[in-house]
């Protein structure tokens, strides 16, 4: 089957339904394009996984909460279809917002306390946004996989939770983030960092993964770990630390003492870029 | 096909696979139970429509805004399940609490304005209970179409927006509310009534008559729609009139001016017991 793209949820539906009738098992990875190798890891596993593959494509304004990030976010649709085509997916949706949102959305999906702190404590309403489009998105496609990036844990908690809450019959697939060799996870933002701020980049994620060496080496104070991985940071004007928590994996809270497993998440100001990251460490029982 | 009672999401599902693999219509009638004749109304009629019927009994705890409410919420399952059984529903699914939110439900469905005022302002988190469980319940049984009362005119008009943003494969069909001779609306409610109650708690829909009978006569102004349909009201202790308004049949907004079709609801108090209703009419044009 050659690669499909569709703009309309009918077109959508009229596509996939053959498929579900057929009993084929349908894999789903929604995106907001700007695609790099972190999505072609999620693609690949979904090919790998399912009878057919579907991409979605669509920057959602509903979870962007600056107008001017929204505006900032890169758009390279032409190269997206390409790398859908060579990767084997079997169609693509590209709807527009008027699609997505014919009317103004006034019935949302609120994800509850796994989105007050981290990302969520710094952009107003993002997370709303998230699960209300993940949601859309997962009834138009009606997958039975979905995949999403571990680079975004809270996002990736908060779709856990929603898809159980709300009794979302899919299974939810979070995939392993992938690295510049320097560590800098990818992600469709690191494009906007000009030379000097990709140099700096990658210190984040040292920062992170002194506070899991911290973690596995027994510490269970989280203001010690973050401190410890803070301190990992190099003093420069271009960087601006937002947060750095240590978190519970599944509820996203912080946790007042280490015990088990543990994300240790973090965001990053680079110049006018915002990074985040996080790593998922154990601390050994004694 | 004999009737089929399961608890658990898991045989519903079970029960229900074979069904959709087959292509074989699926009509859904969420209860509380205490069934009565208006749910008799939406069974028949998804019997008409569909292959398949399914009903589902639950009193749902997150939608009741004081606990003695839920607590006198009547429970009559044994009559339930004959009445369901000799309408020749297929399967009826009675889950507890625990198989409904096995966690604290943490992600919500938030309608929005619609459910700003009329039940919604008198009754806190009530509009988020309904829209989170039938989202819930539609997701679980994964129906064709979905049958409502149409007496629970904001709880419609909730579903037909959450069902509309969310973008969840399912018609919403609206069925006429079934009335004693004297007018008054079938509700699991009524069988809280003394007789002396019973006798008074007509006046409700005679109120929402007189309001209609206004509109049609080309009466404009909610305000004076109210009043005149409040005056119909007999003056008695154990009646208060809690709302009565004149609003958008879709957005569930109070008009400002009448102009074509609107929706005069109102809820009562009649003793302990709170009863609602409403009228859908229309101004003539002139």
């Amino acid at each position: 089957m050659p690669i499909v793209v569709v703009e309309t949820v009918a077109a959508l539906r009229l596509g996939l339904e053959p498929l579900r009738r057929a009993g084929v098992t349908i894999g789903f990875v929604p995106t907001m394009g700007a695609l790099h190798d972190g999505h072609a890891g999620l693609i690949d596993r979904a090919r790998r996984d399912c009878g057919r593959v579907v991409v979605s494509i669509f920057v959602n304004p509903l979870q962007f909460d600056r107008p001017d990030d929204l505006a900032r976010y890169p758009r390279t649709l032409a190269r997206d279809l390409e790398m859908c085509s060579s990767r084997g997916v079997d169609l693509v949706f590209v709807p527009d917002a008027g699609e997505m949102y014919p009317s103004k959305a006034v019935c949302t999906v609120d994800p509850g306390p796994v989105a007050e702190h981290c990302c969520g404590r710094y952009r107003t309403g993002h997370f709303r946004g998230v699960a209300t489009v993940v949601t859309k998105l997962l009834n138009m496609v009606q997958p039975d996989v979905a995949y999403f990036g571990e680079k975004d844990a809270q996002q990736l908690a908060v779709i856990r939770r929603l898809v159980a809450d709300l009794n979302i019959p899919v299974a939810i697939v979070g995939v392993p983030t992938v690295r510049e060799e320097d560590g800098l996870a990818l992600s469709s933002r690191n494009v906007k960092l000009d030379p000097e701020e990709r140099r700096l980049a990658p210190c984040l994620y040292a920062a992170l993964q002194e506070a899991a060496l911290r973690v596995e080496g027994g510490a269970a104070d989280p203001d010690a770990i973050r401190q410890a991985a803070a301190a990992r940071l190099p003093r420069d004007e271009r960087l601006r630390l937002e947060y750095l928590e240590v978190v519970d994996p599944e509820s996203f809270q912080p946790v007042t003492r280490v015990a088990g497993e543990v994300i240790v998440a973090g965001a990053l100001w680079v110049g006018r870029t915002r990074l985040i990251d996080n790593v998922r460490c154990r601390q050994l029982a004694e």
